[in-house]
């Protein structure tokens, strides 16, 4: 039985960089046992208590330490070294969501093989990826992969909450995971981000021929955003390769730009829905069956509000699927996906 | 003084597999001494002679060979293996373009020390890669990047002879290296196929802001194709991330579908024109400023009228500048241009 020790180091409190600690919590099959953040001790995250070090965690008995922070090209800021270190000499299992694979740091392998402790860098490509096959077209389950205005919005809590929402109502439906933290969640999947570039449509399709094998109906977790500068490139490659009939639009309500780069903004709803429609490849002309809404700036009515806005404005149903349940937002896909 | 033996193992004669090879011999620095192709022995390939082994090939006093193949998925077929070994044990460095790295196969490595040669992988990423910084947008050199209706027309050869025609009228003009052919004719690059996918557009940046120091007008080395089920991905993070003022379209004549993918057609010019207009981040609206026909299947009458229905069809200047040299084109694209 794995119990999480999640590491957040001075990260706890962010909602962006936060989003592996938060993922896992609210959605991994594991218990999170507590949350390491020498900057909050004695607060709670989630009801998950935070500690001040590895040391003081130990006492909620954590099997296995999560490295949960996402860092803006995969990097670990200098001061978890030691961080890592302590939880490795504890004798707990690492898993790390890093660019740079911990696995492959001489002193850290060594510390864990004198502790008997195992590195798993969630990120690290399978072997044998290359190209798609054109299998993404041929499997027969329905697939919807979230897009968004930006980044770390919430597409990954999105497609859980409606493959959730799914499977309660008795569907055979599968999250299919395309990132660290949905992998730490899901148990499988590839980081799509961290493949071989050309190999990132291949790497969906891998994506999406496993889900099938696992379900009929595939919530594939969305990457980045197609407007978004950074990492346009690996969500373009993802749609591609995952090739899915429709299409759920996240955005967070009142982003006029992409965070943190104001020469950037975002386009208005009618033109990102256009937008991704028209990028779709001819041979699966996928649709935008809905939007998601991220409404956490707003109070309850600002958010209703907020959503009626948006239905009026784009003609698409819309919701919060993480603040009110999937349920509205799943009623109105599976009126159009159904009969499965 | 490098002396290249192009290694092309089977496709020599294969306009698609062999473009490394032409790449190399028709625009690379350095000479060309000898092909081999046990397929084609006698013949010959644009005025370099086609040998049957590595052995034959040693009279031309070859001091490097280059696997002048570029294969989907950039993997090395099996019965190159052979070819490889007699190339170092001849003494020869070895230059590789493909995915999977020569230098970290054992037996490849250790028969490389022991004659004295040296293995360069074109494909290896360089390290420090991560996300793009926004230089990208603060160099004053102007950059315009060909894109494509598909993989292997000739994006590469464009900007190289639109480069070469800008130098000849004396303009500071640099072609970017994007791919492994690139990096052998132009002896820098990256090749942001291979990069860690969330890197495209970072090493795209870091390339534009290279060229920049090297000139002020750019020829960026397109790749893939936005409507490539494959490989779009990476044309996007290309795009996004070299941040072009212009574009360059490139199509080749007849071209109804992706090649070898019937089930992925090709939109119309005016249709791709507009697409990646619309695709273009809104911090810098890139414009076609042109496109660049491949006009082999056609006569000379043929490939002039088809050129004529492209302009009139699209309202662009077109022309195919390998055929019939980058004059016209040029002219066309100085005029928007300047002054540079």
């Amino acid at each position: 039985m794995k119990r999480y020790l999640v590491l957040a180091e001075g990260y706890s409190d962010d909602p962006h960089y936060g989003k592996t600690a938060r993922g896992v919590m609210r959605y991994g099959a594991d218990p999170v046992v507590a949350v390491v953040d020498s900057e909050r001790p004695g607060e709670d995250l989630d009801g998950v208590p935070v500690v001040a070090t590895v040391e003081d965690a130990l006492i909620h008995e954590p099997t296995t330490a999560l490295v949960g922070v996402a860092t803006a090209g995969g990097r670990l800021p200098g001061k978890w070294r030691a961080i890592l270190e302590s939880a490795l000499a504890a004798g707990l299992d690492l898993e790390s969501g890093m660019h740079q694979f911990l696995g492959d740091d001489p002193g850290l392998a060594a510390l864990a093989e004198q502790h008997g402790a195992e590195i798993r860098d969630l990120r690290r490509a399978p072997s044998g990826l290359s190209v798609p096959t054109g299998e993404n077209l041929k499997h027969d389950a329905i697939v919807i992969l979230t897009v968004g205005s930006d980044c770390a919005i919430g597409k990954m809590s999105v497609s859980l909450e409606l493959d959730r929402g799914a499977r309660e109502r008795g569907l055979e439906s599968v999250f299919v995971p395309t990132g660290q933290t949905g992998i730490a969640i899901a148990g499988w999947g590839i980081a799509v981000d961290a493949v071989v570039a050309d190999f990132i449509a291949g790497a969906a399709e891998r994506l999406v021929v496993e889900g099938a094998g696992r379900g009929d109906l595939l919530w594939v977790e969305g990457q980045g955003s197609l407007i978004h500068p950074d990492y346009s490139g690996v969500t373009l490659g993802l749609y591609h390769g995952s090739a899915p009939h429709f299409l759920v639009l996240c955005h967070q309500v009142g982003d006029e730009h992409i965070q943190d780069l104001p020469a950037h903004p975002i386009p208005s709803l009618p033109e990102l829905v256009e937008l991704h429609e028209r990028i779709a490849l001819p041979a699966r002309p996928a649709k935008v069956i809905g939007l998601a809404l991220n409404t956490r700036r707003l109070d309850d009515d600002g958010a209703r509000a907020a959503i009626e806005a948006v239905e009026r404005e784009t003609g698409l149903p819309a919701d919060d699927p993480v603040r009110f349940g999937p349920g509205r937002l799943l009623d109105a896909i599976l009126a159009r996906v159904s009969p499965v």
